[in-house]
């Protein structure tokens, strides 16, 4: 009899925890993370790799540990650099290779900055990957509101909320700040502008609107995403193109 | 003419820049960064996993990650869960999974965080094999300062002063709090007692000793530190066996 209690409870439990929106949380704060990681790393990565060859400055990341990865400053393989920074930027390394200011290091200090680089590359690979799981798993949750502001703002919405459920329950104007926390808190306690968008400014629509008209797209937007979400949580029903029709049309009323 | 003094100016900075000891203080930096790197993420983890598999608990964070590597939820591998975690941990997590609580997710959900564990494991070989570099290299660039307190802690005291040279040029007094500034410095704003000692901490000659013996073996150690730095840096003789001997018989007579 208790035995049977304990099964129905943990039953129940689990049923709560069996929610895979909670995994989105998770996939975005992991996203957020390996960026934060990789930042920190490819900052020592420079600073290290400028002992040796300070000449390499490419300012795209992935970039840059690629070419630390195939470069050797003694002899450029101008073809493979070419592959990752174009032409004319492989030349100008190579030309400076010559007259390199960087220190004299043992082959093994070379290899060991290669290796960094390499693992600091993979990370930038994995954040890839897990940037198109998210928005698949986006989709999948949620593929109204997907359909309507695209996956990948789905997916940060969802996880900013922490769960489904959470963001079908609020109303149009908490979405519509959502993300802006920090300004919303000093507009109540030190009366200044109450924030106008919150992570839906990544919303084309809004980011690439005057701004003066930012706030009124920020509110219709805001309005069809709580009622896209409630459908996706509730009914599960497809209604999203009708209301991206909406949508399109108020936006052009505005705009 | 123009030419000649600009290539000599050069010249002279590479010499500068020559110093092989530069690379430690990045290397240094750069594991140190790799471990906050790792831990961001493999909180992350932790959290994500446990949403599907709550019941794994390993606490460490390399056996955790292969775990999640190899483990699956409806068929525990108890063999390969063993080499890892020992069979009696193994046999515990594959009797829980029977019951767990974790929620229903698909399997390329799980297939992500297998793949975020397994560059989270990559990471932690990479500081293994760092951490063997840095050993290395500090023995090359100060083979007498290693030979007296492990090429582990010599490199962390070059990477802290900067360069071997600056290194050379403080005063025991100076190496003995190196590494300990925001003690010292809150010792001479607000009088708090000064620090006994920074970095040479680590030296189990006084992490192992009773509190009240510690400031005069520190005290020892940093006068023996300071001459062993200067040999490095100036004579390149390699005097570290006899200033060892006299370290070791001091710290007789103090212990």
């Amino acid at each position: 009899m208790e035995q049977d209690f304990l099964a129905r409870a943990r039953e129940g439990v689990k049923k709560a925890m069996s929610k895979r929106d909670a995994l989105l949380t998770h996939v975005v704060g992991s996203i957020d993370d390996g960026n934060k990681a990789a930042n920190l790393l490819l900052e020592r990565l420079t600073e290290w790799y400028w002992v040796y060859f300070p000449e390499v400055r490419i300012s795209e990341p992935d970039k840059f540990c690629k070419a630390v990865e195939i470069l050797d400053r003694e002899n450029v393989d101008v073809a493979a650099l070419s592959e990752i920074v174009g032409e004319k930027k492989a030349n100008e390394i190579a030309e400076r290779a010559k007259r390199s200011m960087g220190a004299e290091v043992a082959p093994e200090d070379v290899e060991m900055m290669k290796t960094f680089a390499r693992k600091l590359n993979e990370l930038y690979d994995l954040r890839i990957e897990m940037e198109a799981y998210m928005e698949k798993l986006g989709q999948e949750i949620c593929p109204n509101l997907s359909y309507l502001v695209s996956p990948k703002l789905a997916a940060r919405l969802v996880a900013k909320a922490g769960s489904l459920h959470r963001l079908a329950t609020m109303p149009a104007s908490t979405v519509q700040v959502l993300g802006a926390e920090k300004a919303l808190f000093k507009h109540l306690k030190k009366k200044t502008k109450p924030p106008k968008h919150g992570l839906i400014f990544q919303h084309p629509a809004i980011s690439m609107a005057p701004k003066n008209k930012r706030g009124k797209i920020a509110r219709a937007i805001a309005g069809k995403i709580a009622i896209a979400v409630k459908a996706d949580a509730y009914t599960g029903r497809f209604i999203a193109p009708k209301l991206k029709e909406d949508l399109d049309r108020r936006l052009k009323e505005i705009g």
